[in-house]
């Protein structure tokens, strides 16, 4: 059974647990679904008859309420009037008048009709910007909290690692130190409201098999441990997440989720996590239904709690009556719920449930205020990266110019949308209900953007469909334009409604549908042209960086929320300047994946193969309308010892011609290890904004975390020997460069060390 | 340092071991490339060049002599003249006396100028008929023997993981089982002629991160047990094989060839392997140079002893000078060296080289033999496979008719030849040299079989390249003829020079160059047209198969060897009904890849991802000019122990008009254990040859290292429950079905247990 601790809780949360019946027990540990009956009742017509339903099914009290506001468009202030009544109606007509943790979506915003939509992760990853995310993570944890939601289902840790998966536009980055990073503020921003986050999803689903969803992770242990983790032990131990939701993957034949090595040692025992894991949505049916490892509900909710699920979600599909008929029957130890049910309680009197004074009273809430699109117009301008530009941007005097604006995604709000968002995720099932705040389109925006420009929009091609009924048109709008902008790209929903997001999944990284035709026609036109994709992936798109039929200038947007359209038109007018970096390699084609920047030398082009692996552009690539040169890159020692922080300088130089923000990364390769060591691997990063001439020494002080691996014993370790450093505009760029000589012995990162995961940067100093 | 157990020498190596030097040590753990300098000595313009500095080099004797046939184009006769009195040198010339093992690559056949080519491994595969791959190993064995060559470097028991791989034409098969036959059955022709076979690689090159040749393998512990390891178990435990080389490849960040649990604990303390293990050519330099694991060759050396690699090849670049530079001071113990040398040197008492009469006297030797011709022809045939038949194919009464072969392989002896066939490997660098055998084409051997037709060749355009000159030729040349015959595929060769073999891996599953093209310009003209393809990879030819421009049928080729083109003649003749079925998927696209048929639920198409996964056709699939008809499937017990063999009895029926051979293949799934298992997996096979409309009874004897995997304890186990049982014509085709009940406790697999690995089949019994 591995590693079995039985939490040690309060005297109230003891007395509650020992007056509880099974039922009572089993009740508390998993979910109910107001607005979706799934096995438990039928779908419902209206919210009275609703309430009603839920009010029979909950004769022992429940666990959580699952996606309240999230389910359906309803009217937030009017659930949260319901909500309080059905608070108040557990609180008193239950036996143990225990309120439910009332958990919801929340990546890109909190998923609730009309409520704010930020960019999606890989956009926060491009703008290498925690502070941002952690006051977003702030805005989101405000709304929640007056709303009454608990928890909330984000940040999504998993690293990218095939961009073939359809769930890349919800992860950060396909780095670990980055991932961890940004999300650990996505953590903080949340529960410094007092909402609980959850750490998703724990661990492997990005690695599947061809990118594929739910597919098999190849991957061994030392991946697991040195790529893949990483970022959830530092929201872990840093951030001080409150809850974890398990990965459907298996990883090398064993589900994830009957795994006890993950849960109850890693996370409890090595890391010290002491709040509550959850179950994805179904997968602890699963662990029968589709892995086969489980002989039935009931066995699969076994091994599940064995493994640590503490909480079945959305519903009690497995730990409801399977569960119950085994432990009647003396098959299945009782000790394995009160385990769970100790820590529900635990963390139910933490969020304050347990009060006896508990009552959730709504409090008026604007859930798109202006602070909000404050920060989501910020986190939008920060994530643009501009790929390539020959001068055409930024769209300088449009006076009188003609701009032909063209694309799929040109006049789409739902473009500017991730597949969590609330319209993606959940308006797309009804179709009659509008989103009911401001998306202002690139369409919409752009007028106001170019003073004086008259603008004829065209949509050229759908996103999807060989249909190229548009294109003659779109030519014809460029031909008869001073500059043509071709917005393509991507388009957000959840199991083959859209392009990308999750279940769509891609087995060519070639734009969809005949889009990459609509820009090479307008491209082949004499009009210069700009390209912007609005994507959830990184595509291969090697012919519109390199080739003949290459644009003007290609700017990439991952999702950028509600003010994306808005800050897409900043950035061809030129009043923001592009700041953002790739988060992720550009992929050179389907069949070059998976591939990731992290790879030892093998992994990469060499001399043994004829198929490249070579990214389109690398990890860490942008360019913005300033240039910055890296130089004097230097250790303050050459010269430490393997468990000392060292520290490394440059200076940043804005040689550009005006104000502008570099992203400036500090990269290292262990020359020589006991296993293979990646290339090039980010060990620091700052985002430092300058005027034109003005330079400044950023400092970096590398901890020995940042450096460690795992080596053949499987100890988490830095090694000494040579580690080479390099400043410059990506991973692949060695604009300047020096070493560092690590010696003594190989040092052995445990206890107080294992906390300090991230690299320090000052850059306050002029020079 | 992991399992170090000294070897237990006779006597005779004792006494021999006890006199060495630490030179005369080292010498004999290393190769010397005898028409090839590397850092030796510089490349030769002739041979008696090259035998005095050979001379020079081997003061201190040799272990291996490298590739004496197999580098240029040399006489065998006078080369054997030649080794002759080297060995006779040796033996009275340097000090100890010891006479050089000579090896040399033998994939194909002999790799020496004018031998026997056969078949490629994946051709094997397609015939699912190991005594006739036992058969073609004696053959091979025969022509060592004669030539004084100890030792061969075959077979390759790669299991296909990705056919993005150059190396795949290498393979057997997809499924671990029939490698494992089909391989331990060469192992066994080899060595009955004296000759030591060499299993590579050992392990993990297949599994290589995007197909790419040496790229890292993410694979956990499991995968690497229940996949990738069973054929070598069964050819060291079943067929005795007395040489293993290492794989190139890093697993989980740990390169094999540094890691003693595969060498010293697996292969010999587990598996009870006493021969000698060798190192692939450079692999141990590659631990400094391409895996930076070791700062230098000599600890490359020691790292690679350690682990238990006993010979470096091709030559000493590691294990001469910088190893003995560490021993002497005293860095490195020699420990690790005495215990290579007293496996070398028993494995060369073993082979006679220590016998005090030892000499070689060459005999006289046909390479290419009627019998080996005879074998070629066979197994040539046998490994056609039939995709698609419309009724174009067999092509009967071709008398006064007007055929078209068109196409880059229609007129090519290369194109029937794999990567490491003499002629790709080697000729390809002497092009004025001729091939110096009769390597029939498809077009030199179409006129015998078609009697009384009218044959025009067009060769139609280039495997590889864009130029499109000659199809418009081959497009009027089928409209001017009642059928067409379309040859293309792959050329073999090493690093760029092909379009398959080592290093040629592939970014995309499409037919190289314009080839679809020009077999749907042909298509597109009104006459019936029959695709035959050349190649060494499977290739994504669903538009072939099933799509508008499908040809009349399509015939699947594997670099069918010397008697290929014969031997496809007579399929599309009629002379020889086609009876290979597919050892690997027909792949959907590069970007499904990896995929494998042996895949758990959730690795194949599922609801939850809009990427489908299935291939074009599936594992097992071939049709043949009969049809045949499985009833009747049952099993002599339906409940059984998990320690038990349990025999499964399936009817095979002619249903056709014509004498033909049907492969019947038994499928397994276990429905529910402690990790995921694969929804199909081969556990028995059986060729079958049947006159029209006879049956036959066929019995399986599965024991139960069959149905074993690898538990979440890591032992080989069999667990009950029940098997779901199938026979059809491919791995998804369930024609008739049962299931057998596994009862009693979980059975772990040890001992005696471990050596029966394969399903007895008869099927003698007529009903």
């Amino acid at each position: 059974m591995g590693h079995f601790e039985m939490p040690q809780p309060t005297e109230k949360v003891q007395a509650l647990h020992a007056r509880m019946t099974l039922e009572e027990k089993l009740a508390q540990l998993v979910g109910f679904w107001v607005d979706q009956g799934g096995e438990v009742v039928a779908p419902m017509a209206d919210e009275m008859a609703t309430s009603s339903k839920y009010d029979e099914a909950t004769p022992h009290g429940i666990g959580h309420l699952t996606r309240v506001y999230g389910t359906r468009p309803v009217d937030a202030a009017e659930r949260a009037t319901w909500l309080a009544g059905e608070q108040n109606r557990l609180r008193t007509q239950t036996r143990l008048g225990i309120p439910a943790l009332v958990h919801e979506e929340c990546l890109t915003g909190l998923a609730a009709w009309k409520a704010a939509t930020f960019p999606t992760p890989l956009a926060w990853g491009a703008t290498f910007d925690e502070q941002l995310v952690e006051e977003m993570g702030r805005r989101i944890g405000e709304s929640m909290r007056a709303l009454g939601i608990h928890q909330g289902l984000a940040p999504v840790l998993d690293v990218v690692r095939d961009p073939r998966w359809g769930r890349v536009d919800e992860c950060i980055s396909e780095d670990p130190y980055v991932v961890g990073m940004l999300g650990t503020a996505y953590v903080r921003g949340l529960q410094s409201q007092g909402v609980h986050a959850t750490l998703k999803h724990f661990v492997g689903y990005s690695a599947s098999q061809s990118g594929r969803n739910h597919a098999p992770v190849h991957a061994g242990p030392r991946e697991i441990a040195d790529v893949l983790l990483p970022p959830f032990e530092m929201a872990v131990r840093d951030g001080g997440v409150r809850s974890v939701m398990n990965s459907y993957a298996e990883i090398d034949g064993v589900p994830v989720a009957s795994d006890p090595a993950y849960f109850e040692e890693l996370l409890r025992a090595t890391w010290g996590f002491d709040g509550v894991v959850v179950s994805d949505y179904f997968s602890v049916a699963f662990l029968h239904l589709m892995h086969g490892i489980a002989g039935g509900k009931g066995e699969a909710a076994e091994l599940a709690l064995t493994a640590g699920i503490d909480i079945e979600l959305p519903t009690g599909d497995a730990y409801l009556e399977p569960l119950a008929e085994r432990i009647r029957a003396g098959v299945t130890d009782e000790s394995i719920v009160d385990r769970a049910v100790l820590r529900v309680l635990a963390q139910k009197e933490e969020l304050g449930l347990l009060d006896d004074d508990f009552t959730f009273t709504p409090e008026p809430v604007d859930l798109d205020s202006p602070e909000h699109r404050d920060v989501a117009r910020r986190l939008a301008e920060e994530s643009i990266v501009l790929l390539t530009n020959d001068g055409t941007l930024p769209l300088a005097q449009t006076t009188g110019k003609r701009v032909a604006l063209i694309g799929p995604n040109a006049d789409s709000s739902e473009a500017l949308m991730g597949c969590y968002s609330f319209a993606n995720h959940v308006l797309a099932h009804h179709p009659g209900v509008p989103v009911g705040f401001d998306i202002p389109s690139v369409a919409d925006t752009l007028a106001d953007e170019l003073a004086g420009a008259e603008i004829t929009v065209v949509h050229g091609s759908d996103v999807t469909g060989t249909d190229r009924f548009g294109i003659d048109e779109a030519v014809a709008a460029a031909l008869d334009s001073d500059v043509a902008i071709v917005v393509v790209g991507d388009r957000a929903g959840l199991f083959g409604r859209g392009t990308v997001g999750e279940g769509n999944d891609a087995e060519s990284l070639e734009l969809p549908g005949v889009q990459r035709e609509l820009v090479e026609r307008v491209v082949a036109t004499a009009t210069p042209v700009v390209l912007v994709l609005l994507t959830g992936r990184p595509y291969a798109i090697d012919w519109a960086i390199s080739g003949s039929t290459r644009p003007g200038a290609v700017v990439q947007a991952f999702f950028p929320g509600e003010e994306g359209g808005t800050a897409i038109a900043g950035v061809l007018s030129g009043r923001v300047n592009p700041s953002g970096r790739l988060p992720v390699s550009l992929p050179r084609s389907a069949g070059a994946q998976p591939y990731s920047y992290l790879h030892p030398a093998l992994g990469g082009t060499t001399d043994i193969t004829t198929a490249t692996s070579d990214p389109v552009l690398p990890f860490g690539y942008g360019l913005s309308y300033s240039t910055f040169e890296h130089t004097a890159l230097v250790v303050d020692d050459m010269v430490v010892f393997t468990e000392a922080t060292f520290t490394a300088r440059v200076t940043v130089r804005n040689t550009g011609e005006r104000r502008g923000t570099d992203v400036v990364q500090l990269y290292a390769h262990d020359e020589h290890a006991s296993v293979t060591r990646p290339v090039a691997q980010l060990v620091g990063y700052a985002r430092v904004e300058l005027d034109a001439g003005d330079s400044v020494e950023v400092s970096f002080q590398v901890p020995p975390t940042r450096l460690a691996f795992t080596d053949r014993e499987m100890r988490k370790v830095v090694e000494p020997g040579r580690i080479q450093l390099w400043v410059g505009s990506s991973c692949d760029d060695r604009e300047t460069q020096t070493s560092v000589e690590l010696t003594g012995e190989t040092y052995e990162i445990t206890g107080a060390d294992e906390r300090v995961v991230h690299t320090e940067v000052t850059s306050n100093v002029s020079v």
